[in-house]
């Protein structure tokens, strides 16, 4: 049987369903102070007693009787004889109503004399003055902050009650294994549940992880039975798609009725909205970047019914650098990088594949595509939802073009300085139509001119009349990565693996088959693209190539021979107007330190004699 | 021996010297995932493995060879003899190399036919799609937010290092006891250390309260010797004043040295910055709002140079509705109260009491009046820097003038909505001011004309020719609180204790005096003047006054006979123009509730036939 999704509803309907079909009663548990940051109220909070409960003196001093103080001054010191020394903080005697700043004595033997007089209750900090008793501290739904948790102590509350809903995560799949466990092929580590309870749990939820539930109906029923017994919401990971073994939805209708199967929102669709003893269960789809996406554009608002805090993403207008194209009907949602290059805010989307986790942690911002808009163009104006403080996007540094691992280490050079630099990987000639657009800081390239130089010709070209820097990162070897030390001669007779048109890499791959005169379409697998240098070596290491062209690094992490072809020139372009922009000077000066050297020396295959050099273009 | 200040110093050149003298090595921990949100990565974070390893279908359906499908279309299906059915997630067999969607699929008996070809590759995640084994996940100094949790599960990693600073709280203090136990007269619960561990560990330190040490310079010395050993931090609260009792500095002059004896702000002057063995220790004001001010512009700034992430509050542009007054020379902290009134923000300085705890959680803004500064006049433009989120202070609904308890229920019943009712004592005339600057949403008033009506005639006298409304929050009853049941008639025999000038109450008292023809210089303690109803009630409970003028609900929380005077309309006056802001029409829809109405009756001193009646002014 081939299953299909019932009808699909708008994300906005979604919600609203949510809230019409559920009463959202959130729990109501004492937490000590100790735990008790960023939680909210369930009711109001009273004062257990006054604060303070009796007369205090408000300075260091002396505590006097204010009428026996009248008359004194510069001229007239008064010498006072029934005084008591009092700290801040010290009980006023009843006898005394003012109190005198040490400063503001002379003592000799436990004789005062003062030289002004005392106003009645200075420097007395009266009983009540801070809270009375049975005075409201905070109300309910109040955020308990950090330096209120003092006053809480204070005032006599040590276990104040907070708002809390308990979320039950329970993760099926029989190819699941826990996060320490490397997974064997077609293993995967569960990793939405842990996903969840973080973002749950800093939304002031309280999350239960189950244990991995494997793909036996009964079985999922079992578990998702007991989780409804004990939370107020239940979060099933996965089996809520329309593959043989996605059973969530038959269990969740055996057990009580599907409200929702499908929402119309990308990534993200094959989700669930059930419900079991009047409580929700919600289908989170299996794939990292779409359970992502539902967690946070279905889940935590629906908390906000709870009463939690759920605060809205910051927002930034900002140009869009490439276009979004997709169909009417669905709202998407796209990771991407944002930063300001020059005054301008650009957002760059990053790639859609809703497996790649990795691009939720490169990306700082995000953008909605309502539902019926078909996208945005290039260059258009668009909200980036902020994934990160706004100071921290406001540093963001912008590189595009051809990616090397040697950048990520120059990111974690800068990181510390406050840094964030993000790679958008477009290949060199990507890199250079960015910097054509003023789209990013800096573009890495390394393009290789009939003429044999590299970048300058490419530059002048795409770029003419613009005044332009390059910094050289390194020279770096280019070879053949292969199982068995192939060099570039024994391709014919070997599958190939290639990288895409447009890269450096894939250029100088060309060039070099041009110049030994030999025939691309005879080289099998040459049509097979990939987009990164580690790619291509994974591809030969688990055996679907025999062969292809990457630089040194790439082989070697995977322990691969590397039969060198040719040495590129990998430099830095950047237009000279950002030349003193902090970021960039930040970056130059990583690439031009000993220990950026002692990174290139370390990972091999890198040139180094030309690293850090300037030059100019036009 | 008097005790004085070393020469105090800058809050800037504090913080320069903090960090020239000390060298600010943070620690390193592993730390699980469950803890790992917020935490900042102590060394770059790389991948243990591929992900994925192998390639694997990207949809549900058929593994092919792409080979085999070519030519089939809608005129000619195409039925394949070698399949593999995949679910989304499973290994595609390596015979395959595509990958054609359940959807596009026709079935019959493990036969599978196609309309439409394949393209190689399609619908299969290659390996090393997400990212590749050794590749770099993270640099250094990243901030791991929640939803990164899972990609770290993914990419092998449980136990992420990160930075942290261990920070030794050492409380001293004989009169202190710790939270949960009632304090004796002159005692005070413990709380500076637990607001600084709330405060730092949502910093990303690693905080160790230590138990009280009481007031004896050995035990101090061993306290902090100890703590210097087991911290890279050690915090020492109070003792840092010039009082008899004050050790801190001795104590680390004894054990290293005192750099710093006194810095320029206020609140927070006594802080004391120390070293022993090559360690920062600071002695922290006693004084919670000394404590607070030191922590956050001292402290905090000092953790950033250890790689911690301390974010700069958010700021915004508001007009200041009262002046603040100080001399140069020092950094000036005010806690305030911000909101927007029509599309003004205003920002109100709340008490100065640096022992007023309350005000910290009354506060959702503060301002900074530099050193060099006189301070700001009434309703120039200021910085407020937020102590909430922006959308927070965006709808906070501002209540200026005379406070009654039961302003705190109505802000109880409006903060689920997301409206933050913050509430400045200024008594029935500071209330009607601030309308009349427009300064507030709305302020509780209940001042007495001569003609005996209530509110319109002060209202049509300073604010003539505005459009005004008033709603009753109800009737309540003013009279005599005492311990022995003393009336109105009785007062020339006891001392009392009076409210501030310009209250409503005070009005009252003084128009009831007059009525009576009772000279008030007559009334024992008519000077000694207080600020709110329970203030007055503790002072008669305290047995520092006889008896004094305050609301029913007063007398009632403490457990004091309670004489009525007279009845008065306490009713809530606004400018009609905002009397369709959402807020306000909350407060007024909470105000006519029959919830409002059960809290009055169970209150007491209340009669409601009144609440919630409206009438216009003018």
């Amino acid at each position: 049987m081939v299953k299909r999704y019932l009808s699909v509803i708008s994300l906005d309907d979604a919600l609203s369903l949510l809230s019409r079909e559920f009463s959202c009663i959130p729990s109501s548990v004492p937490v000590p102070l100790e735990g008790v940051c960023g939680r909210i109220t369930s009711g109001p909070i009273f004062a257990r007693y006054s604060v303070p409960e009796i007369h205090l003196a408000a300075m260091d001093g002396i505590a006097v009787r204010s009428r026996e103080t009248i008359g004194a001054s510069e001229q007239h010191p008064l010498t006072l004889s029934k005084t008591a020394r009092v700290n801040t903080g010290n009980v006023v005697p009843p006898e005394y109503d003012a109190v005198i700043m040490i400063e503001d004595v002379w003592e000799a033997d436990g004789i005062y004399t003062i030289r002004k007089s005392a106003a009645p209750w200075q420097h007395v900090r009266p009983a009540g003055e801070d809270l009375a008793e049975s005075e409201m501290v905070m109300p309910s739904s109040h955020r308990i902050r950090a330096h209120e948790i003092g006053a809480l102590a204070t005032y006599g509350i040590t276990h104040p009650e907070v708002i809390t809903v308990r979320v039950g995560l329970v993760p099926t799949g029989s190819e699941l294994v826990l996060a320490g466990t490397r997974p064997a092929p077609g293993q995967v580590v569960e990793s939405n549940t842990v996903m969840a309870k973080a973002m749950l749990n800093e939304a002031g939820a309280t999350c239960t992880r189950y244990p991995v539930v494997e793909d036996k109906p009964e079985k999922i029923r079992d578990a998702i039975a007991n989780a409804v017994r004990e939370n107020d919401i239940v979060i099933v990971s996965a089996g809520s798609s329309a593959g043989t073994k996605d059973y969530t939805a038959d269990v969740i209708a055996e057990l009580g009725e599907v409200l929702v199967h499908g929402v119309a929102i990308k990534p993200g669709k094959p989700v669930i909205i059930g419900r079991i003893d009047k409580k929700p269960v919600i289908g989170l789809p299996g794939y990292p970047l779409s359970a992502l996406t539902v967690l946070r554009e279905i889940v935590l608002p629906f908390l906000r019914n709870y009463g939690l805090f759920i605060p809205e993403p910051g927002c930034i207008r900002a140009q869009i650098t490439t276009a979004v194209a997709k169909e009417i009907g669905s709202d998407e949602f796209v990771l991407c990088t944002l930063g300001k290059v020059g005054s301008r805010w650009v957002v760059s989307p990053q790639s859609k594949g809703a497996g790649v986790q990795m691009s939720g942690v490169r990306a700082n911002a995000y953008i909605r595509v309502p539902k019926a808009s078909e996208g945005f163009d290039a260059g258009g104006e668009v909200d980036a939802r902020l994934m990160v403080p706004a100071s921290e996007a406001a540093n963001a540094l912008l590189i595009t073009g051809s990616h090397d691992p040697v950048i990520d280490y120059l990111a974690d050079l800068i990181r510390p300085q406050g840094i964030t630099l993000l790679s958008t990987h477009a290949g060199s000639m990507g890199g250079i139509l960015a910097l054509k657009k003023d789209e990013c800081h800096a573009a890495p390239t390394h393009l290789l001119a009939d003429d044999g130089s590299y970048n300058t010709a490419y530059l002048e070209k795409y770029l003419p009349g613009t005044d332009l820097d390059l910094v050289c990162i390194a020279e770096r070897q280019q070879g053949i990565v292969s199982r068995d030390g192939l060099s570039f001669r024994d391709l014919a007779n070997h599958t190939f693996i290639n990288r895409q048109r447009g890269s450096g890499t894939r250029m100088l791959f060309d060039y070099e088959l041009k110049k030994a005169r030999i025939d691309p379409t005879l080289i099998p697998g040459y049509e097979r693209e990939v987009t990164t240098h580690i790619a291509v070596a994974l591809a030969v290491k688990s055996g679907e190539a025999d062969a292809g062209m990457c630089v040194f690094s790439a082989a070697k992490a995977l322990g691969l021979p590397f039969v060198p072809v040719a040495q590129e020139r990998y430099e830095l372009a950047f237009r000279k107007e950002h030349a003193d922009d902090p970021r960039l000077s930040a970056l130059i000066t990583a690439i031009r330190s000993p220990a950026f050297r002692e990174i290139l020396n370390r990972l091999g295959g890198y040139e180094t004699a030309e690293t850090g050099q300037q030059r100019a273009v036009r």
